[in-house]
C-alpha cells in the first residue's frame, strides 16, 4: 500500500483579497504561513515520513512546502519543482476580484469561469504584461505549453504527464511522496485518481493547507482518502472555497 | 566565460557558540539569516541570474540558499541537495567548544584538527549518538561513504566526484550555478579549482554569507575570483574565521 499526501498551499495574498490568481506568483499571507506550518506539524505528529517532494514553480506552493518540511525537520528532502503542478491559468481574469466579477457578470458566469470543466475564462492577450512571455522560469517550454488561459480540462491535460512520467513511477518504486500544489492542479489529480466525472468535479473544493492523504494500492488505485486533522474544519474550509465566487 | 557563485552558509548557532559542528545539523542564528538575505540582495543588485542551485543536506546551508533565492525572487530555481557538499565531518570533536579545546590541548593541536590537510580529528565511535547511523538522509549511502571523521583531504575526495560528475557538466553546458555550502566543502572546491597546495590551503578561510564569484574559462580553469560587496569586510570576516580556534 502506498500513501500520497497532497497539500494545497496556505492562504495567499490574492486568496485574502479574493482575486483570481492563476499563474500570478503571489506569496503567502501570515495566515498562509501558519497553515503551512500546521500542515507540517500535523504530518509530523501523525508520524508521516517522506522520501521525495513535488511542488510547482509558484512561490505560494514552494513556501508552503518549505514551511512544512521545516516543521518535519526534513529540509534535506529532494524537491522537484514543475510548472505542470502550477495553478490553473486564469487568463484575462488574473488579478480581478471574484466578487466584483460576480456583481458585474452574475454568480453563474463566475461559477462557469471558476468551475466549468471545459469552458476557459477569456484568454490573456499574448503581450499582456500579466503573461509569462518574459518569465525565465518558463523559457524552456514550447510556446503552446505556456497557456493564455485554461479550463480544468486543460489543467488535467498538462498535470497528467507529470503524474504518469514522474510521480507514479516514483510512488510505485516505493518512494513516499508529498506534494505542495494548488487548488486546481490538486483537483486535476483527484479527478484522475478517483475517476470523478466532469459534472461532479465542479462541486469538489480543496481547502488551503490541510494534508489530503490518498491510500493507493499497488496499481495506484485509491483505497481511500481523507484529510488529516479535524474533518469538520476541513469541510468548512472547503465550503468557504466554494463560496468565494459569489457576489 | 562561466561564472560560478559559492556561498558559505550564514552564521549558525554553533558558529556563535564556537563549537565544532561538522555534520551536526544546526540551524542559522538571526545574524546568519540576515547574512543569507544580504547575499541574495547583493547578487540581485549586481544583476546575477542563475539556472540551477546546489546545496548540502544540512539545514544551515539549505536555509541560506532559501533566503538568498527569496531575495532574488527565484524560489522556483531547481535545487539539488547532496551530502557530498556537507561540511567536513569533525569526528569526536563535534559539539565541543573550539576555545575550550585550545585551552586543553593548545592552539597548535586545535589548528592541526581544524586545518591539517591529512590528519583527521579523533573519530566518532560507530555507535556514538552524534553519528549518522540512524539518519534517514544518509540511508542510501554505503557504510564507507558515511564518515566517522574527516581531514580536508577526505572532504576533497568526496566533494570532487560531485564537481566532476554533476557541477562541471552543468556549468559547461551553460547553466549558471550558485552553491550554498560550508567552509570546508567550499575550501575543497577552491583548492581544486585554484590548484592550491596542501600547505597553502591551511591559511585559506571562507567568511559566512559573502558570495564568492569564480570566473571560469571554457575548460573551467579560473580566470579570477572575488568576493561580492565590500572587499575589506570579506577579508575581516575571513580573518575572524581563522582565529576561532585560539584559546
Amino acid at each position: 500500500m502506498h500513501k500520497l499526501v497532497l497539500i494545497r498551499h496556505g492562504e495567499s495574498t490574492w486568496n485574502l483579497e479574493n482575486r483570481f490568481t492563476g499563474w500570478t506568483d503571489v506569496d503567502l499571507t501570515p495566515t498562509g504561513v501558519s497553515q503551512a506550518m500546521s500542515a507540517g506539524k500535523l504530518l509530523k505528529a501523525e508520524g508521516y515520513e517522506f522520501d521525495l517532494a513535488y511542488t510547482s514553480v509558484l512561490k505560494r506552493a514552494i513556501h508552503t512546502l518549505w514551511y512544512a518540511l521545516d516543521e518535519m525537520d526534513c529540509t534535506w528532502l529532494p524537491v522537484q519543482k514543475s510548472w505542470r503542478l502550477n495553478e490553473r491559468h486564469y487568463g484575462a481574469l488574473q488579478g480581478l476580484n471574484k466578487a466584483d466579477m460576480a456583481q458585474q457578470y452574475g454568480d453563474e458566469q463566475v461559477l462557469i469561469w471558476r468551475r466549468s470543466y471545459d469552458t476557459p475564462p477569456p484568454a490573456l492577450e499574448a503581450n499582456d504584461p500579466r503573461g509569462q512571455r518574459d518569465d525565465r522560469r518558463y523559457a524552456a517550454l514550447t510556446p503552446d505549453q505556456v497557456p493564455l488561459t485554461e479550463c480544468l480540462k486543460d489543467t488535467v491535460a498538462r498535470v497528467l504527464p507529470f503524474w504518469n512520467e514522474v510521480m507514479a513511477p516514483a510512488i510505485q518504486s516505493g518512494q513516499r511522496v508529498v506534494v505542495a500544489a494548488h487548488g486546481n492542479s490538486i483537483r486535476a489529480l483527484v479527478k484522475y485518481l478517483d475517476n470523478i466525472s466532469e459534472q461532479d468535479i465542479v462541486g469538489l473544493n480543496i481547502p488551503n493547507g490541510i494534508p489530503l492523504v490518498y491510500e493507493l494500492d499497488e496499481n495506484l488505485k485509491p483505497i481511500r482518502n481523507y484529510y488529516l486533522g479535524d474533518a469538520e474544519a476541513a469541510a468548512k474550509a472547503a465550503a468557504a472555497v466554494a463560496s468565494q465566487g459569489k457576489a
